[in-house]
């Protein structure tokens, strides 16, 4: 495969799109149009697997019966979450977590069953499945922002009950809600940030030589 | 957060680095300018984070005598690998599945210790910060493709042997070992596909409609 390096505008571009990127909970509504959705799902399919297992499912939700019962089980888990946090639980309750009501396409990310048979690279690391599904959500997540759209990644919900709702064979797990479509602005910052819930840490404090905790 | 979608030409560099993106196990020696380590560190920083938790951790290999221990540890697991692999086991041993030893720069990710004081996003699926370090090194991934540099994620080695040689704390979690540095060629396509190991699935494949298992 040749030229190794991309050009200084391709790289701007990259760069920019990963600097860009937001957990959008705000959406405006509208469409995404079926061969942008494939284009995107495809980004997202380009992503590296583990022994190449490709464990990514993706549940495209159209009837809207079942996006409000998603929406209620996400509901009924932001409740339990905000009962766990304890003296952070106002502040939590003044989040907008979710945008499964407005968003234009929703989808639920799930593993599949039968993962057990892929050994290559997961024999001592297993949990490797849902790190290769999480590189092609963000695949989907960047691609998604060059096309001017948000997603959100909501993983407020019961598993199990989600796995009930949308006949997931034994063995398989929902992992996320994907709220994607037009937003009226993306975040300047992430929300949280904006929202004063958390600071962010800046990356020298994360990263080591050597040893943990050791400094550059 | 102003234009909403991007130009055509930012839209294809994004869409090409996802596409060209190749998890590299063949390497070129070399070196990583100091500061394109940094910018590439940076840019897996700006990954999305379950309630902005930001759970990731980068150690920077640069003693030999660390990075030969672990070579020794994924040759380890290697051969372990085989064996539990019984019928294809001739066939995974003459995949060469890292490039511990060749890649300019080594990087080992892990989750960090106290994890369970991040109850967002987490209560019902606590993986999800491994999610979030997944999708960082995603960017990682795009960005040092982008750059020329490729760069290999290795799960092939025993999580507890590797916490004990970098001294990682009680909680802390390495999930992956990272070659990265310049590489004489891509891979046209997933190495597993071109040595004939896996058969990448259609998408079509892997994508519902409201119900596990049933085609748009």
């Amino acid at each position: 495969m040749s030229s190794p390096r991309y050009s200084d505008a391709e790289r701007a571009a990259i760069y920019r799109v990963i600097r860009e990127r937001r957990d959008m909970r705000h959406f405006s509504g509208g469409e995404v149009a079926p061969e942008l959705l494939a284009q995107l799902l495809e980004a997202a399919h380009q992503a590296p697997s583990v022994g190449l297992m490709q464990p990514w499912r993706f549940i495209r939700i159209t009837r809207p019966a079942l996006r409000q019962q998603l929406h209620s089980l996400v509901e009924q888990e932001r409740l339990r979450t905000a009962e766990a946090l304890g003296e952070r639980s106002a502040a939590f309750m003044q989040l907008k977590v979710e945008g499964i009501r407005d968003c234009a396409e929703l989808l639920v990310a799930a593993l599949p069953e039968g993962r057990e048979a892929h050994v290559f690279g997961r024999r001592t690391l297993p949990q490797m499945d849902l790190a290769s599904l999480a590189c092609a959500i963000q695949n989907l997540w960047l691609a998604a922002r060059a096309e001017g759209l948000g997603l959100g990644w909501v993983s407020l919900f019961d598993p199990q009950a989600v796995a009930e709702l949308l006949g997931l064979p034994a063995g398989a797990e929902p992992v996320a809600i994907l709220c994607l479509g037009p937003v009226t602005a993306f975040y300047d910052q992430p929300m949280l940030v904006e929202q004063g819930w958390a600071a962010p840490r800046p990356l020298a404090e994360l990263v080591y030589t050597d040893h943990w905790g050791e400094s550059p």
